[in-house]
């Protein structure tokens, strides 16, 4: 297949490229040193980055940021951190996209543990992640010419411990490797609409 | 208590606000014949809004558009509909409204079945339920002064039939007065963090 992973640089996206690069042949996006450049904030960005792509047989996303901190010092601003990118950015790859992938495609986009399991801090992270839950689901119905669409919602890395682990007590990590598979599963297999939990 | 509805006026708003009036002082706000005019894809009328009505003891929101169509022709623009109003409309009265609440006061938002079951044109629609389910399960662990957040999920309304009936085949219509009893449960009742559906 050719896959089109966006964000591929990330601890998620190298490790998900790493896999599937043995058996398929990978076009890599992202907002630098990527084959094709992307900002998934901005539609003509992710318009102009299928137009370079050509068709492909699916889409990984495993971009997208989101502000930690604390809700009472939330405010709509930082709170668009997580619409622009994590949210919307997530949707309109598939928008925009739906044309640029071959029948039976898929996309396969990221959620995330905290829509699920609260952490201090997470909230406009959980939004973006439910978000992205329900659209897929919903989406997954209509989707034309059995492209396939799913999301992969992983818990905290082991990789990113050192980063990410105070704000996850008592969450029991798992590896990267853990992840990649839903994320194999997502692309060559043939369900559609699902929530592929990692934890 | 003091009771500030948003959407007072629509089916399920009116049917909240006619319950809760017997027992509650109540503010309606609205697009126009409310107490307070407000337009909730604007964080400065929400603002506003909220200097005017004063210290409340709880927040009701019903109020949250969405566009419904066929996912081919979903773009990002029509999209932004749901995002503006139904998402950030409603997170946005959370974040600039929790200083405006008293102690143990609370918030009520809304989203809806479609997040839930989907239905052809409902993408959008579900994006935004699912992004409010998810804040409202984060945000409950954070609010100050114990303050309490739920959203209640209705199903088509019976009084709805004749506009919505046909999006939803085979869907149980409820009668407003029970979707009404949860909104009920979540401004005098004690939890927080839940999803209360009505389906």
């Amino acid at each position: 297949m050719k896959i089109l992973i966006v964000g591929a640089f990330g601890t998620i996206g190298s490790a998900v490229h790493n896999d599937l690069a043995s058996r398929h042949e990978i076009i890599t996006a992202g907002r630098n040193g990527a084959d094709l450049t992307v900002d998934i904030r901005s539609p003509e960005s992710i318009s102009a980055m299928y137009q370079r792509a050509g068709k492909v047989d699916a889409v990984i996303n495993t971009a997208g940021d989101a502000h930690f901190g604390s809700l009472l010092e939330l405010t709509p601003e930082l709170n668009e951190i997580a619409i622009l990118s994590k949210l919307k950015g997530q949707i309109n790859l598939v928008l925009l996209g739906m044309h640029h992938v071959n029948d039976h495609g898929s996309f396969t986009l990221t959620s995330g543990i905290v829509m699920d399991d609260p952490i201090k801090g997470g909230a406009s992270a959980a939004m973006a992640g439910g978000a992205v839950r329900a659209f897929v689901q919903s989406a997954a119905i209509e989707m034309p010419r059995g492209i396939r669409i799913n999301h992969v919602s992983p818990t905290l890395l082991e990789e990113s411990i050192s980063t990410y682990g105070p704000y996850f007590p008592g969450f029991e990590p798992v590896p990267a490797r853990r992840v990649v598979q839903a994320y194999r599963k997502s692309v060559e297999g043939s369900q559609t609409g699902q929530t592929y939990t990692v934890y």
